[in-house]
């Protein structure tokens, strides 16, 4: 077991143990947002028949040559092809078909012209332009030829493909399933949201808080409740977790307390591969594996510290395990608008807020820094990275920022 | 009823005709990425009472002034106060109490020195700093003072809210409702994606693009099915969504079948409010408003304008019915790979793909740009504004792209 590991360490080491989730079959209808874990390859062609892309009349280029507004050229209605409909029988020569957009073309005809470049009776119609070839039909196949490749697997499956399955006869799709990931809090002083919080209870808030950021990654939460602070209690919470496919704890791992949940660890097979990251706030991260069982993250208590360790290394873990190859936030560069200090040791993590100003991104604190104050959460649009062996971020200086809030990049202008 | 309207005239239009969904109340669990119409007050203290941020002892400061590594003072240990535990006993001169992180702050302590800085036997404990005021206690209500308020109405709610709301003993939260939208699609040639396609039958894939654009900007979708082409049957399907908040056909809607759908939402009620709308692809798009009933949105029926319709005019209006106060999609100025042409007089919106490039984002047409052809619309991550009026994007010229892809901002790399 290692210790005090730099943050770009534990993250590579716990990427290293993450496996990616085998696949399930799912309907197309429930697929979205979901990892593709298959090639999608057609069966058909799409479309599946030459067809016409306006409203119109089918003819054969023949008859209408060097046709005009002045030079009109009069043919007789023999059918109509409505979309959907048959278009076995052949247009002769001398024809014309009306036809509607999405109607199959029939055999002999090698153009469509459009309903506003014509004039019509009902029984006759007059033709006033001279079309091009195979002018307003789309082809069969001009979109998905028979055997065609049409999405990759890792796709990020969006409206368009659940769309695109559909036309192709799909109703169920094989994507990565998604993670399982068992909750539990130790700690007497902890109590539920609807307890009462006399004499120095406080609420679990954690469970609350970790779930969601399981559910906005797309994972799958189960919370197992709160241990109390015996090591029968919390081993018995623990293995009430290890059918999962990750297992997150929030605290017991500080200083004085590790030795106790480490005891826990061992008795239930978990090798701790390391512990402490020199990262603030968060440091006493543990990271474990049950060898044919669940990756196991000690986070810290402070409702900060394991939002904030659950942000920086499970999240990637989970997005991984979902079958994602982009493990991260988005990042941007940003201004400071106020002058941060540290001493030198750890990478901190500064919740700031964000807000565009001409070209720039400023980044401004979001309150409290303390690992306890779970206001800052609420305001922090970002996490400003102020590096480990810095001490000063000027203000008016750049720092990246991860990218917390997907409001953040919306707009409310819609571009046009 | 106006006609050929401009995307923004007929974006206004929608708009002003929109409401926001009215409250209910839900369980804080299950509000992630929903809109809070409630300002959240607190009616308590976070933290609770004055508690210890270390593990450590609690003195009084007087008793240890002086202390150093040198001449460390020495005090009898007079009891533990454990996470959650108990601290009416007041610490009387010269006692320490050992404290654990989170633990409140006994009476007559002012500071807590860490354990690092101390040595004990467990019976008395050695004091080798000498600690400043309030050393190591977060004072209760430093993060949150009762009655503040903590959240505004019209947050959409993250992680960190559902901690900070869980935090606060709330078990349920006021939210926008989610807006039901009921969809139906029009045409003989439908089929579902399990029927057979032969004969010129196409699958009815709209429903599923739309149902799963309904889904991820948080709308609930109720799928009527296939109206065939009949006065009668078009009629009972929107007669079938009259209780959504918002009814979208596809199909229907083109020059040559118009008079009829425009039959079928006069009988409804449905005032028409315009139809046609100067964009490619998607001219044909009506919107109209039933009295007391839904918004009607009767969208062209290629597959590609249908979604395209629907991203521009239905997800603003249902984002705003959320509660959202950013009704659009991130943009960004990306650099053309390739030369674009049109004619003027409709804005265009070319579907592309994405690339970072340098510090450049580069976009490129991502494939077919047909309105039938869907298999763009798995590729494209963004669509690039072609303007009305304007005939040429040069090569390297610079355009706004509307990002349709949350995953393009996704990184590869942690930002530390």
């Amino acid at each position: 077991m290692k210790t005090g590991l730099g943050a770009a360490a534990a993250l590579e080491a716990i990427l290293d143990a993450t496996p990616v989730m085998p696949p399930e079959t799912i309907a197309v209808s429930s697929a979205l947002g979901r990892v593709l874990a298959e090639a999608v390859e057609s069966d058909r062609r799409l479309p599946p028949a030459d067809n016409s892309a306006m409203d119109g009349y089918a003819v054969r280029r023949a008859d209408v040559a060097g046709a005009s507004t002045e030079r009109s050229i009069e043919l007789p209605i023999a059918y109509t092809i409505p979309a959907g409909g048959d278009a076995s029988r052949p247009l002769e020569p001398g024809e014309a078909a009306r036809i509607l957009t999405g109607a199959p073309v029939p055999p002999g005809a090698d153009a469509v012209v459009r309903q506003e470049d014509t004039e019509s009776d009902g029984e006759r119609v007059r033709v006033l332009v001279s079309p091009s070839p195979r002018e307003n039909i789309r082809d069969a196949g001009e979109d998905v030829q028979r055997g065609d490749r049409v999405i990759e697997s890792g796709a990020v499956i969006g409206p368009g493909h659940v769309g695109m399955l559909a036309s192709l006869g799909r109703s169920v799709v094989a994507v990565h399933q998604r993670p399982r990931v068992a909750l539990l809090s130790t700690g007497d002083e902890l109590v539920e949201p609807d307890q009462s919080v006399d004499g120095g209870r406080i609420v679990s808030s954690n469970s609350y808080s970790l779930a969601a950021q399981c559910r906005a990654v797309g994972a799958d939460p189960v919370y197992l409740g709160i241990a109390r602070d015996t090591p029968e209690d919390v081993e018995q919470c623990f293995r009430a977790g290890l059918g999962a496919d990750v297992l997150v704890s929030s605290a017991g791992v500080s200083v004085g307390d590790y030795d106790f949940v480490r005891d826990v660890l061992e008795k239930i097979g978990c090798g701790v591969i390391f512990w402490g990251v020199q990262i603030k706030p968060g440091y006493p991260l543990v990271f474990g594996r049950i060898e044919g069982g669940p990756l196991v993250f000690g986070l810290p208590g402070n409702p900060v510290s394991a939002m904030m360790t659950f942000e920086q290394f499970v999240r990637p873990a989970l997005r991984k395990l979902t079958g994602h190859h982009k493990l991260f936030r988005p990042t941007v560069r940003a201004r400071l608008a106020e002058t941060l200090t540290k001493k030198p040791g750890r990478l901190h993590f500064v919740r700031v807020e964000l807000e565009r100003s001409g070209g720039d991104i400023v980044a401004r604190g979001a309150g409290n820094q303390s690992s306890g104050a779970l206001r800052s959460m609420t305001r922090a649009q970002g996490l400003l990275v102020f590096p480990s062996e810095d001490t000063e971020l000027a203000e008016g200086a750049f720092a990246t920022v991860q990218v917390l809030d997907d409001e953040f990049f919306a707009s409310e202008e819609p571009g046009f």
